[in-house]
């Protein structure tokens, strides 16, 4: 029938995804105040910040500053995002990130060509320059990542064979060069994902690389974030990017079709009243969740923020039972 | 696996539950206006008003007015809401309302005593005379619904073996006064649920009440009203309530925590993304939505309506296919 997962690892990337569609200016302060809220409770890793171009984004213009600000907690892995050997050389430069090696393809040739001007095939010689530079500062690398896998707006509907066949050119750069991939993403770039999609996709990959560790990379464009995210667990996918408070997409007309990451708290509720363990403690990401919406000054998606915990109310029922007896 | 439904009926609460919560006045003539872009869309059933006290309730005072003013298009039906003989005097005697009888009960005592000062087998009462009334005014009855089903704000957990003593309370009470129950509304009422509770609902009720067309009310204050919809079709269902645009609650602070009904356009995206039939046009739908917004003068939570539809970005694909053919 499914095949839940006991546990689902959730890996946060909020004050990175999150912070880069921000256009009014955010104090590092309050940037910072954020990772460490999110640092005490009890994720696993935190994607920090974002070493592109200041000029492209100055949203992000701070990252070392953020990077030297922040309080490691120990336990936690503590990423950063970059797309090129100066972004990675200045993630380096930090000494302070966990630095991990990922590769990425995209699975619409239209939004290649659009975003980055590359062909399906120009962008495999990326990504073996990619294994190079990585090589080169000696980062391991073990996850690839996918994008654009259940959609894409220029290109339409992709066919599941495109997938297989970018899972088939990770497996051979590995086998070429010596490095083994454990974790595969599957990311719904544009948000077309439903969940009969994510069971097709999700199924057709377990099938054909049953040893692969599944993660889905999901937004919330068209409600469908935490209803996809369901459909992957049935399948058995342990592994989920979120962002706090929905963060990185906003249901305002300024933002009108911002699409945010899947919402971590409403993500982990909903794995908690299921049974299914995160490590989270729900209660402190829902003041996080509020502190982000604090410091990006204005409302932010999530639900559970603001409906608040079923064990909060739990602890109230029993309380009042207690009274009465 | 999963026992999807080919087709979903979906019954169309926005232009009364989601009225009810607006605390503005909203002109008479602009509800009609809402009404009558819905009855273009396709579905096949619109709650268009509340025969409640305009005392208690004075957003709906031009219960009457409503009614009078919308077009009927044939093929819809028009239903509308009421709590006692006079609610039901003030429906019938609009003329225009196709009037069907439904009882009610509750899961959670201390909900009904809290809201109506009645313990369980005092509302069972109440049905009764609910029944007697329906009989007086020679109205046919088919439908019930429970309450609070998957859990309760002041009363915490419902165990599932009260939902099924309920369902055959129902049962008795048909047999007893000579009717036929045909549909049972779940309601998730103060938002409980999550695709587990569900799922193991849903089940259990299915596996003792085969006969029984299950519908849901699902309400989204924690994020989680389309993936248990969704949970809700692999168990079989194939009858939801929903409101358009996600009318009856918002995710603004002013409203914190407001629960509305699960968004009618989004649940349809997401059915006919997943090749399930509605019946319904969804561009129309968006247009209703866009409308909701206007009529009630703030955003409202639903995502397809901001996020746009897929068919729409694959005609531009095609398009521009075409326009470089």
């Amino acid at each position: 029938m499914s095949d839940l997962p006991k546990r689902v690892r959730i890996l946060e990337e909020g004050p990175r995804e999150g912070m880069q569609i921000e256009k009014g200016p955010i104090p590092t302060s309050r940037k910072i105040e954020l990772i460490d809220s999110l640092s005490e409770t009890g994720l696993e890793q935190i994607q920090v910040t974002s070493f592109v171009s200041p000029a492209a984004v100055p949203q992000m213009a701070d990252a070392p500053e953020i990077v030297a600000g922040f309080k490691r907690k120990p336990g936690v892995r503590y990423t950063g995002l970059w797309l090129n050997d100066k972004g990675l050389e200045r993630a380096i430069a930090t000494q302070k990130l966990d630095i991990r090696g990922s590769l990425s393809l995209t699975a619409s040739e239209k939004f290649l060509l659009r975003n980055q001007k590359r062909t399906l095939v120009q962008n495999v010689e990326a990504v073996r320059s990619m294994i190079g530079m990585f090589n080169h500062y000696k980062v391991p690398i073990n996850r690839a990542s996918i994008m654009a896998v259940f959609g894409c707006n220029f290109e339409g509907d992709i066919p599941v064979s495109r997938i297989l066949d970018l899972i088939q050119t990770f497996h051979d750069l590995a086998d070429e060069h010596k490095f083994k991939l454990e974790v595969l993403s599957l990311a719904d770039t544009m948000a077309w994902a439903t969940p009969g999609s994510i069971r097709k996709v999700v199924g057709a990959v377990r099938d054909k690389y049953p040893d692969l560790q599944l993660s889905l990379h999901l937004h919330d464009t068209r409600g469908m974030g935490i209803a996809n995210a369901y459909a992957g667990m049935e399948m058995g996918v342990a592994i989920f990017d979120a962002a706090v408070a929905g963060l990185g997409g906003c249901p305002f007309a300024s933002h009108s079709g911002a699409s945010g990451n899947v919402c971590t708290e409403d993500l982990v509720f909903m794995c908690h009243e299921m049974g299914i363990e995160t490590g989270i403690d729900l209660e402190k990401l829902i003041e996080s969740a509020l502190l982000a919406e604090q410091v990006v000054g204005h409302p932010l998606p999530g639900s559970v923020m603001k409906g608040g915990s079923l064990n909060k109310l739990r602890e109230k029922v029993k309380a009042s039972m207690a009274a009465n007896a």
